[in-house]
């Protein structure tokens, strides 16, 4: 019998669930669409569950629609070790994003029962209610909910493209898990770990299978409606015009030019652009974009985010342009001494780790707010993520897993 | 008993049944969003029948899904003259677009009836198909296939954004009309007429009641099509990404430049713009929008749409663009016997007209290849088209429909 819980992490098992879970909003073409609280993600959830409880874990749910399953320690009542990521995915997304954490998690309970190893702390392999931010913006809701960085009332009325709300969508997932009870949200957390793809392409290139995460980098986000007049394509003159359309395309190559860096450092993104009425031969009444806006530096994060307006206002002609900065969450570090913690492990188990900076936001942005947090890296082939063809090797889960697991239990018994 | 049909031409009777098609497909700011073969274009058919069933006219229809409304002239065998216009509209359209051409079609008819004029052709108002093109692009697809213009295989399959496809809806609305038999396409006609708003300012500020068109814009259209690659707005760096939506937005910042023209004649416009995968934080797999060009000056407009291709090309960046040309109509003008017989038909009236061409296109084009056809347009307040604030002045609809019901009668009585 080995006591040693990282030797009872199982390649195979826990690349096999990925692949089971990826059947939950496969795309024909390999990749996953799971969006948050819909029927493809109530089936991952259910497939979750019936894996915890057959480890004899229970299942739990909070009123934003995070899932909980929970690995009883020595002492009940002491604020548990939190552990996991999320299940929801990009419209066309991957695998791993996101399901690796929980993935991760539940291998890591596993292996330590495995391991006959009874922890002071109860462990809690969590699935954060949509971090990706894509059905329902922004992201990162059910994390931001739990740690109380948003107010529950600031999440639930948000609606998707359908009009359907987070709120209607919540007691649909919750109607399907009738014998999953709710637990309050905001509860004591001791610690937190996430293990994660590093979705870049840096542990690749430099050939490690850990990467001990530094911090992560900033984020500001915000929306622009351009606000122009619904006209004939055929009869309305130019100089009549108020083509919201033109007026927006001029306001992101104008952004494009003014954010351009040449040391290729401030991450500048127009994902989503949609038009009103979005008909060939009509002149657009209205255009809503969205912008992605990144930086290491949070002062220049600020500064960067700072402009936009005033870029947009120059740029729309006859138009109007209302932006909205959505969020802006700063870049920081994980506390040195959970770091040292994961890197300490690692050499232990003989799994050689760098220190790697977050380019990508995660719900660890907002454990970090209210416990000791870390995360943890494994890289993915080519860096390539948020695209169907993401993919990381067996190896690589399980290093990053065994190391998980170590960490858990450390921080399991802390006092 | 007054024998001249214009005399009995009800303004108030035509006005109220604008009011009555308008329910069908009403939007809460008043205007109308009635799409080509959905359940609002099927309820406006229904009233339409309707209303030429108790005036003793029969319907009929045919495999493009046209709706025809006969009154039957003294030699029945004879090559009917045909009038009317369409019932779809814009995403946000108006009351007028199309629905004056079909109503005025029904209350000239209706005066004639009420005059004892019997003709000796049969006088059929006609509703075409999808002349919009918004639901399904491009538009005109009726008058294109019951010409002859474009083949009914190249119709059928084209889908809307959700899938469905024209040969569906086609058999969805024949369902809803048993009663309603086939008539094939191609039929011979004698000639046509088209009442139409004129969907620009001229006729207003002229002040005039009635234009004769002496012609229709040439108009292109095309299709663009910008591939990327999807990546994580985060992590992947600007020098690696293959940024769909920037580049196509850039393509359209230098096309409107390169087709500026001083003289404001050429009109371009870009309304429809599609992004895949459309979320906030992944960098565009994909772009498609289209692009609508329009020039009274054939020659021009040839050489100014084989610019697009290599202006598309050179901005596409890292990306790969592709432009497909859908539709490309060359200016015409209407017979001058036509024009002659219409401003002749006014004046014996009273009524004032000034020639004026047609920014716009109509299905009068595609009927213009096969028929002596021509177009009757009445002033709409402010030039305003395609928008739901889309007016028009009781009094000038009446005026065009009297012309309208006087030029029928005289062309149905040619031998």
């Amino acid at each position: 019998m080995n006591a040693d819980p990282a030797a009872h992490v199982s390649a195979d098992r826990l690349w096999e669930r990925h692949q089971q879970l990826a059947r939950h909003g496969a795309t024909a073409t390999g990749g996953v669409n799971r969006q948050a609280l819909s029927a493809e993600d109530i089936a991952a959830r259910r497939q979750l569950i019936d894996w915890g409880r057959s480890l004899g874990l229970s299942a739990a749910t909070d009123a934003a629609g995070n899932l909980f399953l929970r690995f009883e320690g020595a002492m009940p009542e002491a604020a548990p070790v939190l552990t996991g990521s999320h299940l929801d995915s990009q419209p066309t997304g991957g695998k791993f994003d996101g399901v690796f954490g929980v993935l991760a998690g539940l291998e890591a309970v596993e292996a330590i029962r495995a391991a006959h190893v009874k922890p002071l702390r109860s462990i809690e392999i969590v699935a954060w209610m949509n971090e990706e931010g894509s059905r329902f913006a922004p992201g990162m809701m059910g994390s931001r909910a739990f740690t109380g960085a948003s107010p529950l009332d600031a999440i639930l009325p948000v609606r998707d493209a359908s009009g359907i709300s987070v709120q209607d969508e919540i007691a649909v997932v919750a109607a399907a898990f009738p014998d999953v009870p709710l637990q309050p949200l905001r509860r004591a957390v001791a610690a937190y770990v996430e293990a994660h793809i590093e979705q870049g392409p840096i542990l690749e290139r430099e050939g490690y299978s850990v990467g001990v995460v530094s911090g992560i980098q900033g984020k500001s986000t915000f929306r622009v409606t351009v606000r122009g007049e619904a006209a004939h394509a055929g009869t309305s003159c130019r100089r009549e015009r108020k083509d919201a359309l033109l007026a927006a395309t001029a306001m992101i190559q104008a952004l494009a030019a003014a954010l351009h860096d040449a040391e290729d450092v401030v991450k500048f993104t127009v994902g989503s652009f949609d038009v009103v009425p979005n008909a060939p031969s009509v002149v657009a009444e209205k255009v809503v974009f969205t912008i992605d806006l990144r930086h290491p530096e949070s002062a220049l994060l600020r500064a960067l985010g700072g402009r936009i307006a005033g870029i947009c206002g120059r740029n729309a002609g006859a138009c109007v342009a209302e932006v909205k900065e959505l969020t802006t969450a700063m870049s920081f570090d994980f506390p040195k001494d959970m770091r040292d913690l994961i890197r300490g492990v690692a050499e232990r188990l003989g799994i050689r780790t760098m220190d790697i900076y977050s380019a990508a936001g995660h719900d660890a942005r907002y454990l970090h707010e209210i416990c000791p947090a870390g995360m943890i890296f494994v890289p993915c082939k080519g860096g390539i993520s948020h695209n169907e063809a993401e993919s990381a090797k067996t190896d690589d889960l399980a290093a990053g897993t065994r190391v998980l697991a170590q960490t858990l239990v450390q921080l399991a018994n802390m006092p």
